[in-house]
């Protein structure tokens, strides 16, 4: 992808509607737009960002059995009525008529909708267990939008919902979709941390919240120092002793054994093996897409721009070519690495090299590559790694070698 | 894939609601929910084949340079003023107020939210020309949703939106997306048609339409069946000068010269090369990307169910597994196509033979495979393909071979 083509359009000046450092920076490196206050738009690489967050979910979901369906963001207001949760969130909730004046809401969440769409096609404990999935955007009229995709009003979910008959088999569905999500946060590679209401005990707890520690948090978790564990509530750390310290932090993801709550004011039931009428036993599982590369923005930055982890970065590299006498060679380094499907972003733009350079550190793609000035003579591509700026000479037959080893590809 | 594990919940009745033969097939085989009038959730089996569609939609309009974004789905009212289609499309418009009194509506479409964001960065024509495009849900109160997802308020499109600085720049793009287009909807293998205001010269007119015909269609072209061109006007062919016939047809895919109606209206200006401030050309290219696969249902099926392209089938193939004892032999063959990226359903409910056939003619999977009953002493898979009804023989070591040569992969 050649820069000059791309629509790419950073700033240098840090816009005046940011509220803290990673949205700034999505702002100014240009991934996002703000439509409104609490709206965004995903410009082409906050859009390259989410698709490999959500190919990193898919993949994880996937594996464990769990499968994609895509409900309406319309949702009619009647099946709210059924949990009486058109009362509870109707603070949130964008509501409208139709021109039939039939009242409808948007998604803030869809619970109501899967047990309506469940419902209507299970009847007998053997077509239990299953988990479905979605990613899809929810709205919530937020109270005070904030902090960008922090807290928004229209945002990207990942949500899934496993049913049961027995209580042994949601355990079993939710310690399957935990450690789903411990895989998935690995792979966004950031610093999270699972909080438990009953630590050690992860079977017995209701829920799990996946926090990032972030100065801009709104929750309040404590933490243990020594054991390194967090805790919902202040007091000691439960296997040490020590006293917890505070810290402020985002959940980006939630799992939540559910229960009957939604099945049984619904009226999902099954028959059991002995013919009785069972309720579903669900649990829901969250995961805040557009809330992660907010998060990553802002727990993974420096003094000169973003610093992506290379799994979810918008490309693997930036190649700047620092004389148009280069292009080519530059096309020709993009088809050896593209060939092994590493994305490099040329910067080929009639651009001084201070404005490519603050660009790529801005952008903050994992490695920035030069063409330098002797590589006529030594075909030599300077690479330098984002994240620590450690600095590599690299022979052009070598160049694919290299990217190899730094993503541990056998 | 286990059928007997997965959400797929065929009818035996064919279903109260459903208006057309394409609608009730999606319902019946459980590709589609019915949450409202005109709101669908897609199952699991109807997000599978709108991924496929999805699929192939990006990689041909990557192909072409455009670039991926999504913008949001909540739009201020205010950017409709600045075109007058507040009034225009104020009918269709859902519309509802934030807690802050704010006006907003769900955009019905997007012209005006791209053009606000173009016109943000976009100042000098060194920065054109480019494409831009989502794959998004719309919504639009339908005076009367009909035929599933052919007339809906709430229906999943691709649109792209091209900015240039001359009118040649524009038809170059046009182009483009054209020939894109046709290689887009040779994917889906449907019967098309492109639909020309001056018919032979392409470059000349403001709009083609790529049409499907099919009895439920809501608009009427005139074709010529010597010369296998359509017309929107009644009257001779231009070319034969043959009496044209009408015909029913279907819209699947839209591409229209804007011109600069958004960018005058919007501001959307650039400098030219001799500093003129000139107002953006635009290009707008739709693609309804659910209505694709009602418009496949709706003319692919025979009295047993759906017939899917094998481009966008939810699976290559279903396997029925007659006798339990051949369920690791399923699993097999399962593993032998997978690893050449063909996706296997395999029957293993604990159905009557009769039942899983009903299934798999009904949802449709391009090739359906048996395990027979002499499969222990010949090792043969029978295979079924559906389109044709076609039997063949094939030894187990011989399933991949047949199946690249289908889908003609060398």
């Amino acid at each position: 992808m050649f820069y000059s083509k791309s629509f790419i359009n950073t700033s240098r000046e840090d816009p005046k509607v940011a509220e803290c450092r990673g949205h700034k920076l999505l702002l100014k490196a240009n991934f996002l737009y703000m439509v409104s206050s609490g709206i965004y738009s995903y410009l082409p690489l906050g859009w390259r960002v989410l698709d490999k967050i959500n190919k990193i979910i898919r993949s994880e979901m996937n594996l464990v059995g769990a499968q994609e369906l895509f409900m309406s963001a319309v949702q009619p207001i009647d099946i709210w009525k059924k949990t009486g949760r058109d009362k509870d969130l109707e603070e949130v909730m964008f509501k409208f008529k139709d021109r039939k004046s039939r009242e409808f809401c948007l998604g803030p969440t869809h619970e109501e909708e899967i047990t309506e769409i469940v419902k209507r096609y299970i009847s007998s404990y053997k077509q239990l267990p299953f988990v479905l999935y979605q990613i899809q955007t929810k709205f919530r009229d937020e109270p005070r939008p904030r902090f960008g995709l922090m807290r928004s009003s229209e945002f990207i979910m990942k949500d899934a919902y496993s049913f049961s008959l027995t209580q042994q088999c949601l355990e079993d569905n939710y310690q399957k979709m935990y450690k789903a999500y411990q895989i998935i946060f690995d792979k966004f590679k950031f610093n999270y941390f699972i909080s438990e209401a009953d630590p050690g005990a992860m079977g017995g707890s209701a829920s799990h919240e996946f926090m990032v520690p972030a100065e801009i948090g709104e929750d309040v978790l404590y933490f243990c120092p020594k054991c390194k564990k967090y805790y919902k509530e202040e007091g000691k750390c439960l296997v040490c002793q020590c006293e917890t310290k505070s810290e402020k932090v985002v959940e980006v993801g939630h799992i939540f054994k559910l229960g009957t709550k939604y099945s049984k004011a619904q009226g999902a039931f099954v028959l059991d093996q002995q013919g009785r009428r069972k309720p579903l036993i669900m649990g829901c599982y969250g995961i805040g897409v557009s809330r992660i590369l907010s998060a990553v923005a802002e727990t993974s930055s420096d003094s000169k721009g973003l610093i992506w982890p290379k799994t979810i970065a918008p490309f693997d590299a930036t190649l700047l070519v620092l004389d148009k006498s280069q292009t080519q060679e530059a096309l020709s380094i993009e088809a050896l690495l593209e060939k092994e499907c590493f994305s490099i972003l040329i910067d080929d733009r009639k651009s001084p090299a201070g404005v490519k350079f603050n660009d790529a550190y801005l952008i903050g793609n994992p490695y920035i590559m030069i063409i330098g000035k002797n590589y006529r003579e030594s075909a030599k591509i300077e690479v330098e790694k984002r994240e620590t700026g450690q600095k590599f000479e690299i022979a052009k037959d070598k160049i694919k070698d290299f990217f190899r080893d730094e993503y541990n590809i056998k």
